[in-house]
């Protein structure tokens, strides 16, 4: 998986304990999430037809603290695609000694404009496949 | 002023240097304004009619660290009716020893659905004005 | 489970699709942790004992999504302790109508000064089924 | 003013309301604060020295709306330095037309490991007068 968002952790990103909070770690890969359909699938099309991506489940795993003055980077890639869901691999790692830091699996159900989820077929499929184009080359 | 918000300092809410951040001060008094406008005027009849409360200036002063464990109160009233500005004053208080944490002046312009600033005169006046009552009576 | 936690949505609560972001329901059950820890267990002892709660897993299921107005509760039990291991259930109802809006399994590793797992056992054991009191009587 | 932090808007920035939330603002102008004390002065070694930047008023005005898409950039430079005190002046910026988006005067105090006000004089004042060295060439 190839990073594009990289993260200088600052002494504001840390809670009482010195490390990032959890719920900060899930910032940091949703920045890389829009990040990445924004660079790989035209999103906003699919914005503008009226088609929401709508966070399902999220099951992340913390596996080492950071600590003001690590980097890291995050990257994201397809993991599977059901029925009506998405589900999404992000990892980030420590970019000092390529350490993994955190990850996560996140899971899409695309709603379209009537609250009803969208069947991921056909072109939508497609589209989403491409999130992988960088890992197969 | 009476406070109608309460909250507890958790470890979450400091930053490395064991203290509330300041950033975080912010949504303190924001979530203090939201529940002044709700108890005291008819917040949603305004933006029923497409009315935006936009922030154009907050000034405010950290008089003493917050530390896991405090609890601090925070109170708003009306400051000043501009023209078309409003400007709300805001402290924040140790609940055990009424000690000032901070305070801030907020100030808005009252944006319509064409994106005009309104006039803040008449009927929207008087609403505001009841952001005092109970420091009237 | 009782609640402990009631939260207002409001508008700063809220992203773009006028939903309470994914990220945001972790504060809102970080909140109800701590506020579980410090209500029935002598947590401050423990972390004078040099003793740290680290997450280690968080999965969670957003069902309904939330809207400025919606008034939700939060409520966290004692799920399961194993070696090194804690998990807690955390439970987002709706107030109004005691639909489940989100649910999470948050797991901890508790660790001492010197970095290394403790063993959940003994007093400490005991001290931690204390938060599932009010679920037996 | 060069900017050195660059930031995209995504749908988890902004509010209900669309707009990026008066809070986050704060976060923007903290990270580029941090970035460049980082860069420019040797900050990790007045830390060491047990030395606080405490934050002591912010007075920031809001010029324009920020939606999903824009990109702003951020500047810090040293405004002003007092006998205890220092004020950075922040400025963020549309990237595509170099429209003002929001400036900031943030006000430090710094603090010893005693928890007493530093006289910014001498080698101290030096350091922070480096903030606006590429401002001088």
């Amino acid at each position: 998986m190839k990073p594009l968002t990289e993260i200088t952790i600052r002494g504001y990103h840390v809670d009482g304990f010195g490390h990032v909070n959890n719920a900060r770690y899930l910032e940091f890969f949703e920045e890389d999430r829009w990040a990445t359909l924004d660079a790989r699938i035209g999103l906003s099309r699919w914005l503008k037809m009226g088609l929401i991506f709508m966070v399902v489940n999220i099951n992340i795993n913390y596996r080492r603290p950071l600590a003001p003055g690590d980097i890291v980077t995050v990257a994201t890639r397809l993991e599977r695609i059901g029925t009506t869901s998405t589900t999404l691999k992000q990892e980030m790692y420590l970019k000092s000694d390529h350490l993994l830091v955190a990850d996560a699996m996140v899971t899409y159900v695309i709603i379209d404009a009537d609250g009803n989820p969208v069947k991921v077929e056909g072109e939508l499929a497609m589209e989403l496949a491409k999130l992988n184009d960088d890992q197969v080359t």
